[in-house]
């Protein structure tokens, strides 16, 4: 019996490959190329482009480590906006804290949310949260009419290619800080320091040149190109490392703890060196 | 053109692949199936029973946080015992230790001394240094005939499959305790939390019945199966949390870092519910 295998390359010369149970649904958007497939090893996954972007088993990473490092280093968060993120594993994250209020999200593909609510629904579904509202629209737009509005904002977007590239410019983040109130943090996934160091030396440039508090940490994503993901953190106030242990409160996490919080951001020399 | 990518089914069901230049060399010595290969991505890689041992461009990693870890939380390692690790990659950091007047290597394999000396020179390079010792055979048996003679001791071994099944055994740890002097440490390449938690753990409940330190930490490593690798720590006297500044010197490192050191101890929640 034949076996099928998807594998992803994650560089021209590297990739990753899993079998694959069953296709659950292929389309091509108005934006991406999107999959859903049943895996073996990871359960049900989604693909944008041909880049793996969730997976039931690990997902829990990503979302947790976007979503609660700015949300605890923020000293009481009301008003969230996700951009991007339509698998909807940010929000749920986004909504185990108490003091927030409502919950933004724009991802600019409603496929994207469609099914992620028929096939990842531990994922997708607290997006039906009355604390959530959901937008299908250009993320982009959105940061760019928004002012002193928003606590914390969540970059979840795919790579600097096809609808995310706006996302990775000088502009979309001197746009976040019109849109954050005068204590806010945004916190932007930033892709792996093996393969794309020089994409993570310039967010690290352009963000420096916009918010007084600018910081990189990493977390372990299996699924993700070389295992170690980045995450780019701009801050007006706040800064992530100097955050009181009062300030943690008890969280179900799978990834997360409050000493991780903190450790989080010691990074590889190698790493280190994309910052300074 | 057809192109050639080793594949590694890292699980029954997931696995890495890479873009081979060249086959280097392929053998099937006494103790394991030997495979050089040149890459696009990694450079020059070693395959042992098909599982990536090493490659050019991601060795320093594993290397450097085998050795570096347990030899400054030593106050003054002399005689260092490295079981396996027949690359030479371990034995290049410990060297950089100026207080190490002597390095033991205990590899089963002397084909895998031989191969990478010829195609991982700038890894297996301090093998022929006059402070190394190399000896072919069983590190088991090196260990059990040991009395009361190293300082640090550590395992870079295979998984607990072919050559291997012996250094993942508690009669392996009482050995190596009576092998380590007074204030000795161990360090053990343990797998990785993702795919072999129930061997985590096992190793967790062996070292601690021996050491009353025992500690777990990680790093990052891209070729090996989950990109997260973890290290088990067993000493008798000096905990690596409890590291003075002061003890602390420069070198030259890609990964380590003084912070680090202690950053890479605190561990994802589902990785320290393991060490419990």
């Amino acid at each position: 019996m034949s076996e099928l295998w998807y594998t992803e390359k994650q560089t021209e010369n590297f990739g990753i490959t899993m079998k694959v149970k069953k296709t659950l649904h292929t389309e091509k958007t108005d934006f991406q190329y999107l999959e859903m497939a049943e895996t073996e090893e990871w359960g049900n996954m989604l693909f944008l482009d041909g880049m793996v972007m969730t997976s039931q088993k690990d997902e829990f990473v990503y979302h947790e480590m976007v979503a609660h490092v700015p949300l605890f280093t923020h000293p009481n968060p009301e008003k969230v906006l996700v951009v991007g993120g339509g698998d909807g594993g940010v929000i749920r994250e986004v909504l185990k804290h108490p003091s927030v209020k409502k919950a933004v999200l724009v991802d600019i593909d409603g496929k994207v949310i469609e099914y992620s609510k028929k096939y990842l629904p531990e994922i997708a579904g607290e997006l039906e949260n009355e604390r959530v509202e959901v937008q299908v629209g250009d993320g982009f737009m959105h940061i760019a009419k928004s002012e002193n509005e928003y606590d914390v904002i969540m970059v979840d977007s795919t790579e600097p290619v096809g609808p995310a590239v706006n996302l990775f410019t000088k502009g979309f983040y001197a746009g976040i800080s019109k849109a954050l109130k005068e204590e806010g943090i945004f916190v932007a996934q930033s892709d792996n320091p093996w393969f794309k160091a020089d994409l993570i030396q310039q967010v690290q440039r352009d963000v420096k040149e916009i918010f007084p508090i600018t910081r990189l940490y990493t977390a372990n994503i299996p699924t993700y190109p070389s295992g170690m993901w980045a995450f780019t953190i701009g801050s007006k106030r706040h800064d992530p490392l100097q955050v009181s242990d009062e300030r943690f409160h008890d969280i179900d996490t799978k990834y997360y703890t409050k000493e991780l919080h903190k450790a989080a951001f010691v990074l590889p020399k190698f790493v280190k060196d994309l910052t300074e």
